[in-house]
């Protein structure tokens, strides 16, 4: 059972923006990149071809603590916070060099796709639920932002 | 002043996923979309060329009640909620079709970028400030998703 | 029948990257945007749900001529060059108050999609077909790009 | 002197589409993360910060043999083709379980930036100059796409 995992990352120039650091919007995908690499780890794909049920995220947050920079290699670690019924929550540290870059959450949840395209809020698979456990981390609230 | 800001917007194929819908991180996109066009109508750039003040985001949120699907066009409305010495946030809701789609929450710094890259929080100028009013509307929580 | 459409675009802040300009990678998708615009005035979606048909890319190219920034508006034409059975071929402008930016192409085949995900080269729906002629325009050949 | 690098890769979620396989505009940004990572295995980066140079690209092709899909690993071979006074030219080849995936060119100018942030095409400086040297593999000619 696995409750959390840890990647290293290295930032693409094509994640930068004008001001010359990592664009916001990708924290929310090396977030995603841990989750997917920590389902992996746990025997598990996220998205297995012709699977009938997705996991669409159903909340997601972030603070931003420093800028990160073109080539600055970066650690994402995700852990499980939270299993019910039919999401799982994470939450997920970004730290570079020894340094805070940010914190973030993502809620997610089961559901089942029909051929119309819609989806409909199920209950995780037994053999899904049993790979995963909460972490018994508990994290002190992140400190405000170092930009504030 | 500006309190808030409306942009139609037609799903693009690049934005979609494996999972045939829009994929979460563009909704930070998109809240940044209406965002700057709201700073346009108020006759400003956020990002002028040669400024020495930036814009970098210190918090981000967003909620996803239904999903979005290619082609499909949206609304973006931005509002602003708050205006301190240093911070501007925003709320955000995204609507397709007279259905809510995603709700969302931005918070910006005003920083002083210095020569070696640097970003140092700094006071709002005066007349970027003077350019925008809280909004009055009140929301109500938003619901659960509609996924759950 | 159609054979050329433009869009009018504004640059993106995400589609800025750090040397202040907008990424290489993303005048292809300004290209699609353009192709997939061309379609619904044809009447057309290049990706209707449940289609058992698709359209991948088999080539694309681009020589970029200026750079782009944060804000600038610009234009971007495609034109139809070629329809063979089984193959759409584009060529794409983009221009910016006047000047030359990005000159491109684009060659899509269509496909039928398997159960299994995989895909094969199938003829052109003559119902598709039918909505596109080449254009006439001949284009002198682009310049060298003004960075050389 | 460094001709060519390969890294590995696995696709992300993000960079897939609606249509089940990596967008068409990732493989440029593939070519690219291999580019930089050559420029590292030379004892460079090839945007430092603060630097008086830069290095855009003029321009950029690629041929698409066989889709990519959620999670697979692939590897990304960049060579150097050709270096000029004022260009570097490059042939990439992306390969996935032995298959050919994708074969592209990547064509890069060196300019000096200005203040007002237009850029001017310049020589190459000899210290990155004698970091590279074209390879010496000469490639049969790509065939047509598998998607033919």
């Amino acid at each position: 059972m696995k409750s959390e995992h840890t990647i290293r990352r290295r930032v693409q120039f094509y994640e930068t923006d004008a001001a010359g650091i990592v664009h916001f919007s990708w924290f929310f995908r090396y977030m995603e990149e841990a989750e997917h690499a920590l389902w992996r780890e746990a025997g598990l794909s996220i998205h297995p071809e012709q699977s009938a049920i997705g996991w669409p995220r159903v909340g997601a947050s972030c603070e931003f603590h420093r800028a990160l920079k073109f080539e600055q290699e970066f650690d994402v670690t995700i852990r499980v916070t939270e299993i019910t019924k039919r999401t799982m929550s994470y939450a997920c540290e970004m730290t570079q060099a020894g340094q805070k870059i940010a914190t973030g959450t993502l809620k997610i949840a089961c559901v089942s796709k029909f051929p119309d395209g819609t989806m409909k809020s199920v209950e995780i698979p037994e053999d899904t639920a049993m790979r995963f456990k909460p972490s018994e981390t508990t994290d002190p609230r992140p400190p405000a932002s170092d930009l504030l």
